[in-house]
């Protein structure tokens, strides 16, 4: 039998499943306190729900569930890829949600602001730092197109970071309306707008000169080309530059309300219009968000408004917006630094001779009222097993029969 | 698309979720206190580890998950249902267990003593309390062939059923080397055993008299038969009983040492042994044990000690041994009795015109410090919002420009 996880997917030790616990708690309780209720979703959703859903890149990469019994032998004689599965692994928290408030929507508040902090599934080519297997910590405010949603979310998400740790980052955010108007007084058409975004949300990776070749490539117009390359060469194009470009676009105000809003509630958050931030999703329709890390590099939370959704569910339309914490990058950034918990339940060891099983557990129950308590065996070599103790991050031990009061380990 | 979620899984409302996370963060911190470590293993494990478990009638109800690109166009060809997948959603807590142990033995402390509370997935056919995705709650000792691991684990699973308000439950006791010992001695095979106890398992829904059909059905001898249901028709079965035919067995002692350990640590346990007591798992090896409610009826946890299981893992075999409480059935019957969190954080709703969402955010954050805190927007009918807001367990509201204090919601 084979002893390693599956490929993307990791085994945590009992000091890592301890911070993972802690982060995990913080960032429901600092969403709790926000006025945000948590519910719970299946991992596996009906494969057609999961296929439909315009998930991007992301749909490429879903795990499917192998059809059981009579329904699998049919699929087999079918012979078709398409048939052999009936459900799959959610990809994101997103497309749970929208079915799950589709379902639920009579028995929830209007608008309903609600947490999810879950496992999702990808089949990424493993690599470092992208895992199969992983969490995200999702707040989402459904069923008002007011930018209060987005900017409670921005406020909440950046409250959450500094809680467990995170304190020096900078929002970046966009609009989707905004973007594709500028691309459109560039001169793509219509239809070109999604696969021109593709592109600038390569920039970072391939630099400018990369997407005006990937642009060249796709057969647009040159001079379409060389008004988007003076755009996003533009240093920095602030929304006051996106105005002059299209002075009429309502979702310049969108934005300038979201800044506005968040400076004034947080007058420290760092936020800024950024026109190369695109986020991958299909599903996104205004709003979309960024947290970037400015100490550690990179995102580590993102999310935006998807007004269509959960309309698929219902003959209704109904706003959405949500902001998904990337737990894994956090997670990874915290333990490289050696992030201690602040304030944990301090845990002991009562060791004891085999004999004195009884009256040694009649003394660890009375250190639980205030500490964790492990009783083991006293081994033939007690200061190796000390030192493992404090190697697993044990506070101190009690020998029965021996000790006086507790020993404490130092550190 | 489908709004429900797929056969044998539920979705969660607010109310759900909550006491959901109250009683799994009660479960896991009664496990910590008594010195176990929390341990994460993926959800996705190798398909040969898990049909290779001896998980019994659970490997008949593994989902399996599709194998993907050239992989899965190869097996296709194949036309072979075994080719088509290789990992697949683990069936309960202990295999991942056993392989994580064999994986990262060497950084943990000896004996290993440790929590897994998590998901675990099973290709029922769905009917009422029986879920295709649930929860487990899961404590385990490896490394020790000690019986004072089963009295610690008897003793931190009744305390965590205690501290989340299940209070009348006894514990069942079995041996399967004690089983094994009365029935060859009844005269049934070495090699019947295993049938026998599957019959045996089923006292509870087909009576006596069904069971002996079945043995008869199997084609066992009648004077065993008759043997069997002599000693299974002694109410009560005792231990002594069971030392009167067959004096010799070593178990006997250990089943004796572990009543009389529980009930020195703790006289008010109810705990007996119970010659019916099978637990279906094919890797038990010597005690199994389960807790029933005697104010619900029903198992409500069960486990046993597996001292072969991680030795499939390494060429050392290493005994272990763990407890499971079924978290579902624990949600259920704490939902069907309305059981009330103790001791919650206060959720409270500030109310505001849309023109003075800035100060309303500032009077959310100072309540902040002391209550969960939600904003919302003044509705119409505000007394139909505050009947929501009660349904949905708020404790008060707040509304901007108009309360001079927090308004309580009555129960």
């Amino acid at each position: 039998m084979k002893i390693s996880t599956v490929k993307g997917t990791n085994d945590y030790l009992p000091k890592e499943a301890a911070l993972r616990d802690y982060l995990m708690d913080q960032i429901l309780k600092t969403y709790q306190s926000c006025g945000f209720q948590r519910i719970m979703t299946p991992v596996i959703e009906d494969i057609e729900n999961l296929d439909k859903s315009e998930g991007g890149e992301n749909l490429n990469l879903i795990f499917k569930i192998l059809k059981r019994g009579d329904k699998l032998e049919k699929a087999l004689e079918a012979k078709e890829e398409k048939e052999l599965s009936d459900m799959g692994l959610r990809y994101d928290l997103t497309l749970p949600l929208s079915r799950y408030y589709a379902s639920n929507k009579d028995k929830l508040l209007a608008p309903f602001k609600c947490i999810q902090i879950d496992r999702v599934y990808r089949a990424e080519r493993p690599q470092k730092g992208r895992l199969r297997e992983f969490y995200q910590c999702d707040i989402d405010i459904i069923g008002t197109t007011s930018l209060t949603a987005e900017v409670e979310l921005i406020i909440t998400t950046a409250q959450a970071l500094k809680n467990i740790g995170i304190g020096e980052f900078k929002v970046k955010i966009n609009n989707r309306k905004l973007l594709k108007a500028i691309l459109t007084t560039a001169g793509f058409g219509a239809e070109e707008l999604d696969s021109v975004c593709i592109s600038i949300d390569k920039l970072d990776k391939i630099g400018l000169d990369g997407v005006k070749n990937e642009l060249a490539g796709k057969g647009y117009a040159a001079a379409s080309i060389e008004k988007l390359a003076e755009i996003l060469s533009t240093k920095p194009f602030t929304l006051s530059k996106a105005s002059e470009i299209c002075p009429e676009e309502e979702s310049l105000k969108e934005i300038q309300f979201i800044l506005e809003s968040v400076k004034a509630v947080n007058s420290e958050l760092e936020i800024d219009y950024d026109i190369t931030l695109i986020r991958g999703q299909g599903y996104y329709t205004g709003t979309v968000f960024e947290v970037e890390s400015t100490k550690f590099r990179g995102a580590i939370a993102g999310g935006g408004r998807y007004d269509n959704l959960i309309g698929k569910f219902l003959n209704d339309s109904v706003p959405a917006v949500g902001f998904s914490i990337g737990f894994e990058r956090i997670f990874g950034i915290l333990t490289d630094i050696g992030y201690q918990i602040p304030d944990r339940k301090k845990q002991i060891a009562v060791i004891y001779e085999e004999k004195d099983f009884l009256p040694a557990m009649e003394t660890a129950k009375n250190f639980r009222e205030t500490h964790n308590v492990a009783l083991y065996v006293k081994p033939k070599k007690t200061g190796k097993f000390i030192d493992r103790l404090k190697e697993q991050g044990y506070d101190g031990f009690f020998i029965y029969g021996q000790s006086e009061e507790l020993q404490l380990i130092g550190d």
